[in-house]
C-alpha cells in the first residue's frame, strides 16, 4: 500500500518508474506521484490508464514555489496519510567538450541535480515523517564516483560526474541525520540506460531493467541500504559486457 | 626561484603560508602573491617586511571581474615568466545547527569554496602552463571524506563537508585533465588547525605547523601527488592523540 513520488517522471528513467510502478498490484502500491516540469504525452497516457492511482504533478525541482506548492497537493490528495517513498530522479547530463578548463555548466549542473534534490527533499521530509516506510532513492551515477574517476575520464562531462558526487555527498548527509528516525535514504546507480540522458541505443540496459533493479535495491530493509550507493543487479551483467558490470555491489565513493 | 599565488590570505592558513614561504631563501621562493579580498593589516605588515617579494593582490573569488583584474595584475607583474604554484585556500566553513534539513548555506559554500576554486583556476591556468612547477593546491578537509561522513557526523556543518566532497571531486577532474601536461592537481587536507576557521584554540595545530607541512607535500613531484587528497605528516601526530591522526596518507574519497 505504498504512496511514492518520482521526480523527473515526464520521460526516461523517471517514466519506466512510474510504468513499472503502476503494473505493481494496487495492495503493494496505492499511489503514485509522477511530478514533472513540462507536458508528457507518454506520462499522461499512463496516468490516464491507471484507473487514478498515477497522478501527475507539476513540480520544477529548481523553482522552490512550484516545489512547495506540489508538496501542498500531494498532501491534499493523501488526505492525512504520510508519503512513503521519494524517488528523487530529475536530473541533467552535461558535457564540456574541451574539459574541465570549458566547464561552464558546474552551477547548472549541481542547481538541478543537488539542490533541486535537497530543496524537494526538505520540502517532502514532513510527509515522510508520517509515511509508513520511510525510503528516499537519490538517483546517482557510477560516473559520480571519485574513486573511480579515471576510469571514466573518457566521457567529457566533468559537471555531471562532480555534481553527482556532490548529491552522493548530499546523500549521507541526510542518512546519517534520520537514521536514527528509521529511514534509508540511498543513492541508487541505475545503469547506464537507453534514454536521452544516457545517450540512446548505445547505452547497456533498457530503462525497464534499470527501473525493476533499482526498485529491488529500493525495497530492501532500509537499515540495509541506508547512505549506501548501490549498483543494480542485472543477470546476465554480473560480469562485464563491455566496461561494465551490474552485479548490485556498492559502489567505491 | 618558484613564484606562487595564495588565495584567502588575509588571515589564518592562507597568512601562514605566506609567512612561510616569505621566510624562505630567495634562490627557492622568488615571489609571493598574497591574494585576499579585503584588507588585513597583518598581510600587509608581512608583506612590508618581504622587500618586495610579496604582492598583497586584490582578488574576490566569488567575484569574475575581480578575479580576472588579479590574473591581469599578476601577469604584468611576472613580466612575461610563468606563475609556478596556485593554492587555493580561501574558503568558509558554515554550519547548520540542526543538521541537514536546516542547511540554507550549500549554494553559498559551494559559491565559495568550489566555483570560486573553479573559477580562479580558468584564470590563472594560462599563467600556470607558462611555469615551470605546474602545481596547483586545492586545500580541503577529511571532512570532506564521503567515506568517513559517519566519523565526523559530530560536527553539524554539512554544507561544508559537502562543499569539501565537491571541491575534492573538482580537483580530480582538473587532475586528469592535465596529467598529460606534467601539472599536478593535489587536495591537500591540512588538519585542524588553529584558525578562525578551524575553531580556534581547541584544534590541534598551528597554522604554521599545517602551512610546513602542506608544502612539504605541495613539493614533492608532481607524478606523486597529482590527483591525491593527502593529510599532512606532523611528527608526534603518525599516531591518534584526540579524534585526528596526521600521518601523511591519503584520506578516502
Amino acid at each position: 500500500m505504498a504512496s511514492i513520488l518520482i521526480t523527473g517522471a515526464s520521460r526516461g528513467f523517471g517514466l519506466a518508474l512510474v510504468r513499472e510502478l503502476s503494473s505493481r498490484p494496487a495492495a503493494q502500491v496505492s499511489k503514485v506521484f509522477a511530478a514533472a516540469r513540462g507536458d508528457s504525452p507518454a506520462l499522461k497516457e499512463v496516468a490516464a490508464a491507471s484507473s487514478g492511482r498515477v497522478s501527475v504533478v507539476r513540480l520544477d525541482v529548481t523553482d522552490e514555489p512550484s516545489i512547495k506548492s506540489a508538496a501542498a497537493e500531494v498532501e491534499a490528495q493523501l488526505g492525512g496519510k504520510g508519503l512513503d517513498v521519494l524517488i528523487n530522479n530529475a536530473g541533467v547530463c552535461q558535457y564540456a567538450g574541451d574539459g574541465v578548463k570549458s566547464m561552464d555548466n558546474l552551477e547548472e549542473s549541481l542547481a538541478i541535480n543537488v539542490f533541486g534534490v535537497h530543496r524537494v527533499t526538505q520540502a517532502f521530509l514532513p510527509l515522510l515523517q508520517r509515511g509508513s516506510l520511510k525510503k528516499v532513492a537519490n538517483i546517482t551515477t557510477s560516473l559520480g564516483s571519485i574513486t573511480l574517476a579515471a576510469a571514466a575520464h573518457y566521457l567529457p562531462a566533468p559537471a555531471y560526474k562532480i555534481s553527482k558526487a556532490t548529491l552522493n555527498a548530499l546523500t549521507v548527509q541526510y542518512a546519517l541525520d534520520y537514521e536514527k528516525e528509521g529511514f534509508a535514504f540511498v543513492a541508487i546507480a541505475p545503469g547506464w540506460l537507453k534514454t536521452d540522458l544516457g545517450g540512446g541505443d548505445m547505452a547497456d540496459l533498457t530503462p525497464e531493467q534499470g527501473a525493476k533493479a533499482s526498485l529491488d535495491i529500493l525495497f530492501r530493509p532500509n537499515a540495509e541500504i541506508n547512505g549506501q550507493f548501490p549498483k543494480v543487479l542485472i543477470p546476465g551483467w554480473e560480469k562485464a559486457k563491455g566496461p561494465n558490470v551490474y552485479d548490485g555491489t556498492n559502489v567505491p565513493w
